[in-house]
């Protein structure tokens, strides 16, 4: 396709600049003010894309993320001048050792290349995703949501004339306008061009991008979290936990679905916590003994709630007969995000810990805090939930790869 | 498809186990001891793989790499004892810190979980992949060339008895033998069960793993190598590498296969060269200033021969204007697998190692060198051209995954 080449070799032509840190921090920053003083042309294009949302008939939660104003744009902003503080990702050889043939060889850290995102329509998720791809030597191609495009443009723009003002290509960010479905599929086979494609939205999008994809995917974010509520516990402690991590913001991939509870305290713990949730307007599906404990009030638990990730007030609730048929229940319906135990017992602390196969295993906290800024990464592109490259919250370094430099003084292979 | 489900489901399952380092070398020199004890079995299996291939008129080089015997199972038990004397990749917790809420956090390496393995007609890479797969705590599916079934049978037999005689699962190692291109186009789709997919081979394995792989693959192998002589070289040492990485063994990825030299010295350093190259049986293909300095003797190159990875007794070779136009060259063409200079220049060499976008870039130093065991790793599953996950020989590291462990004392999010 033309239209994708042309955007995939100027992406690549872009990302062979090699910038001093010094001065992808003053782009950076430079971007954010010029974000602040073009506030308005972008609050007036994304109005566009809003009245259109609204015409259409979007839901409310829909509209509200699409929608920028001076405050939103002002926390772009923001972020570009955040990523501009952090160390810079690039250039440190780790690993130098000399070979026995007196070759010396270190591993440096250099840029992915392209980096290109596909997104919902979620405005700010330009800026950052342009900070985050920019501050770690990337050019980025950026697919955001059509619904979001006028806003995007507006946005892109902004950031490709501070980027012509300091005399480098505006192809170092570049936004893929034509929204047809045959355009993002051919974008997703863009092999040559794309270094790494990472998706970064629902569940369909996701299996979209991973099921059509034929350059390298980081996979990213669908949560079906667990926590487990072990046989010796502290009830408050485990009441706070599961409360915190299932309403304190349902809608996130880190949010809890799914809670396990040893057989020996169901009978006590249940009809607590299930007080406090149904006060928080949590609605709870339950196995047989947890109906049994509840009686009518609990909804039963079929095989589609164990593995779907609710993003809502719901919460499905298992009684297990120890640790390690609650580990066998998480290695069967997780995906692979965050899991939790609550416990008392340092043996099963140390178990849980070891077994559970999970981008974030936690021990009496939360799973609310799988997070970039939580996890001290300063940013986040994504919250990774394979195992290759990235897994968990992906900061600057999940944007740069690992080249093997050789000093040698003429050495030949014997 | 039931068949690979249940192959996948075994393989999930078998990899839940987490053994010790010391069980895991044990198991492994039992392996290589199994191995020797069924030298003949193993053998008598493999000649109706070698006989099969022979009658259907097979490359004698095909048959040397299909063919087993005393000496080459000796290697592949040695194999196997010199990874279970590697240091164990697993269980190392890096990074951990305490964050301001208080919780602690690090990074732990496991295993990837299950890795598949697509290969061609060289029995020895299924001992080879079962080592390293299995040291680095994965469970493994083979899928090696269908020529070498019986053969790989044999093997795989041998190490899963070794498994049950320790209490362990069979499928800790899997040999797919239902090898129709049906069954594999569905491996190459087992998301849910498969965590890698690793293919070794030819330039069409790895192109029909990278188009229709569902599954994370780790792409391996082409290596259209470069090796550049800047302006000021020392002859005599850019003779012995640009010769080394040409025929040391023509077949291989870190061979090089494009000599770019710098033109201020192309009129007396290419007649030195291709002297050299044609004694050793080198044909050569040249850019017109390469023909015009040496005459009718050498072959125009095409379009072709700067984007193609011979793996044969050929060089092309252009006449550069100078290193930017090296660099720009290798970053049109290059597979960025291994790239070197050979120059005097400290600036050339920093900017070579600096611009060039390769796994492996060298200064003054063969090609031929990009290599697990050379690089010091002890192993080698494959070398891979991508730049996520592992760039490079990839070793025992890279068949494993970091995880976070959070260790918490009830903290919730604000």
């Amino acid at each position: 396709m033309e239209y994708l080449n042309t955007i995939g070799r100027a992406a690549k032509a872009a990302a062979a600049h090699r910038l001093p840190a010094h001065v992808r921090n003053a782009i950076l920053i430079e971007s954010a003010a010029a974000l602040r003083k073009k506030a308005n042309v972008i609050i007036e294009a994304n109005k566009q894309d809003v009245e259109a949302a609204t015409e259409a008939g979007m839901k409310a939660s829909f509209i509200d993320r699409l929608t920028l104003d001076e405050a939103r744009v002002d926390s772009m902003a923001e972020g570009l001048e955040a990523v501009a503080a952090l160390d810079d990702p690039l250039g440190e050889t780790t690993q130098m050792k000399s070979l026995p043939n007196g070759l010396s060889i270190g591993q440096r850290s250099v840029p992915l290349g392209v980096v290109c995102m596909i997104y919902e329509a979620r405005p700010n998720v330009t800026a950052d995703a342009y900070g985050l791809c920019f501050k770690s030597g990337n050019a980025v191609i950026l697919r955001g949501g059509k619904e979001a495009l006028c806003g995007n443009m507006a946005i892109v723009n902004a950031l490709q004339d501070v980027l012509e003002r300091n005399g480098l290509p505006r192809a170092m960010v570049q936004l893929i306008t034509q929204t047809s479905r045959d355009v993002t599929t051919a974008l997703m086979k863009l092999n040559g061009y794309i270094d790494v494609l990472i998706p970064r939205g629902g569940e369909g999008l996701i299996k979209s991008v991973v099921e059509n994809s034929t350059v390298p995917v980081i996979e990213t974010g669908a949560g079906n979290c667990h926590i487990f509520i072990d046989k010796i516990a502290d009830f408050a402690m485990a009441a706070a936990i599961v409360i915190n991590a299932k309403v304190q913001r349902p809608g996130v991939c880190n949010a809890c679905e799914k809670l396990l509870v040893h057989k020996a305290v169901a009978e006590s713990f249940i009809p607590l916590i299930c007080g406090e949730l149904e006060a928080k307007g949590v609605e709870i599906r339950g196995d047989e003994t947890v109906k049994s404990i509840m009686g009518r009030a609990v909804v039963k638990a079929e095989q589609f709630d164990w593995d779907t990730e609710y993003l809502d007030y719901i919460i499905a609730i298992k009684v297990v007969d120890d640790i390690d048929a609650a580990i066998a229940h998480i290695r069967e319906y997780s995906t692979g995000h965050s899991e939790a135990i609550v416990t008392e017992r340092y043996a099963n602390a140390q178990k849980f810990l070891d077994e559970v196969d999970s981008a974030a295993v936690y021990v009496n906290a939360s799973t609310r805090f799988t997070d970039g800024f939580e996890f001290g990464l300063g940013a986040e592109i994504g919250i990774s939930t394979q195992k290759l490259h990235a897994r968990g919250p992906m900061g600057l370094k999940a944007l740069t790869s690992l080249k093997y430099v050789i000093y040698g003084d003429g050495q030949i292979r014997g």
